[in-house]
């Protein structure tokens, strides 16, 4: 771990916290089921090596997402010795009372800012979606459990093209009239630009300022980090990623998913933020990861190395440039 | 091409030249010998698509690098009438002569930041690589073409670790001293950062203002576009990137190269800058470029497509997130 991170504290406002997603939004695309016991494995390396905050399954319906299927059994086998912060998606009451009963720490309720995206994903308008979240809030709160709420497609809907702010708000005072306080802006098929992050950031802060932001950026077009550096000039201290990059898009064979946990730590820890993590273990459980799904998967800092690892002299020829 | 870069003007203080180095830069570490005919397709295809400044070759011994052999064919080959600026790399005083008489728009000499880069690269110290460029200089001048000076490991020394600002510094005053007025800092291995872009930067702007200068990123770790909105954010107007991300790096097997070209003409669009390039049109390059290499190549943009290309209602199932 680097001296900097030995320090890491969530106070300190050069912290930003890594929320790791990819045992829910990497794993729930892959067809081939992941054995329960791996992905505990993987989730207790990432807690191991720093990680506090994993969104790491979904309580949807068994039939419709079979790979998160062993919810329960996944939380069952985390390691929660070291405070780590797990959280799941909730699509419903139903899916509340299972989280609740799991021991989840938080519930994520989710929705597109587009009603196209929404009725797509979920075959709901918006509006009934948010509506069904009451039900979901009330189990939570029964369990003293808070309730986060995520705005899909808030940077950009690959139906209906630009999304205004304005929606963006719109999802957020109503996940605020039900007593939610954390929001994430979920950049779903990568459509998020630096003009798109600031604007829609800056809209949370002057319309919703109680809420705190997260974000959730995908690389789908290779500037996940660039909006990252935006988010970070926009004073926003939460950003989801995925473990080696993990996870894809629906809408582009060969495009990336998330922005990759550990590429996205080497940029905050080299930029002098503190993470907690440590990068050289994160790389570790990437190449794990990679190795089990079978395929090259897109992270970067896990196949280049750090970077002051040196090289002897007589070791590689270089190019010039 | 974009409504707004039907009106791109380098003299617009929005508009960024994007400079493609991918025909020298990529190729060059490619073994299977790429036909002349299909190096000058790919290249005039760049400057119909409005690519107007292209690093096409480099006067390197043919016997060194093979894949560069046909330098003044490719030259030859060129589509000359829309105004395209034309670099080759040119390590020596016989590379300036051949690039002269190849009709080489601009002449790029390079020399690294660390000792040991440069001594493993061109088997030179740092002071008999910039003693030598004197008779290049010499040559350049008779021939009236400029010379622009590239300072690789300026970002860091995959032998040496940190590279200070000052090494940067000294090989730029040396540039100045023999003429040249265009440097351009190279990120040999991808170990450029937002600390370490603008501590370079800000350095040479106090020590050589009367260099313009130019960035050459590597996306390694997975930052190089996070690196430009850094030095878009110091001012810096010029930037190389290689089509399709082609090139590699020698340190790491599956490790990319430069910054792919269309994903930084992607961002640069989306947050406002001019660039005077078709950007759909870059894609079907960049896709043609992919297939003549015969393996993935990192670009995103081209996979994914355009940001606001729609789909259908009734395409695909998306996941929540």
């Amino acid at each position: 771990m680097r001296a900097d991170d030995k320090r890491a504290d969530p106070a300190n406002e050069r912290f930003i916290e890594v929320v790791e997603v990819g045992p829910r939004d990497g794993f729930q695309i892959e067809r081939t089921f992941i054995p329960t016991s791996e992905k505990i494995a993987i989730i207790n390396a990432m807690i191991e090596a720093g990680v506090r905050r994993l969104e790491v399954t979904s309580f949807v319906s068994p039939r419709a997402v079979p790979q998160l299927a062993d919810a329960a059994e996944v939380l069952a086998g985390i390691d929660r010795s070291k405070g780590a912060f797990l959280t799941a998606l909730v699509p419903n009451p139903k899916g509340a009372e299972r989280a609740a009963e799991a021991g989840i720490d938080a519930m994520v309720v989710f929705c597109s800012a587009s009603e196209t995206h929404n009725a797509k994903n979920v075959n709901r308008t918006i509006a009934e979606s948010l509506a069904g979240f009451r039900e979901v809030v009330a189990v939570a709160e029964d369990a003293r459990i808070p309730v986060v709420g995520a705005i899909a497609t808030a940077f950009g809907c690959p139906f209906e093209g630009e999304v205004p702010p304005d929606a963006v708000v719109r999802v957020a005072r109503a996940y605020r009239d039900l007593g939610i306080r954390q929001v994430g802006l979920g950049d779903t098929t990568g459509m998020a630009t630096p003009p798109t992050v600031q604007s829609a950031v800056r809209a949370l802060a002057a319309e919703t300022p109680e809420l705190e932001i997260g974000l959730h950026f995908h690389n789908t077009r290779g500037i996940g980090l660039a909006n990252v550096l935006v988010g970070l000039a926009e004073g926003i201290r939460r950003y989801d990623a995925s473990i080696a990059g993990l996870g894809g898009c629906p809408f582009a064979a060969g495009a990336t998913g998330n922005i990759c946990t550990e590429d996205l730590v080497y940029l905050l820890q080299e930029s002098g933020y503190q993470t907690g993590i440590d990068l050289d273990a994160l790389c570790a459980i990437a190449r794990r990861v990679e190795r089990l799904i079978g395929r090259p998967l897109p992270g970067q800092v896990m196949k280049a190395g750090p970077r002051l690892k040196r090289h002897a002299a007589d070791e590689v020829a270089t190019a010039a440039g």
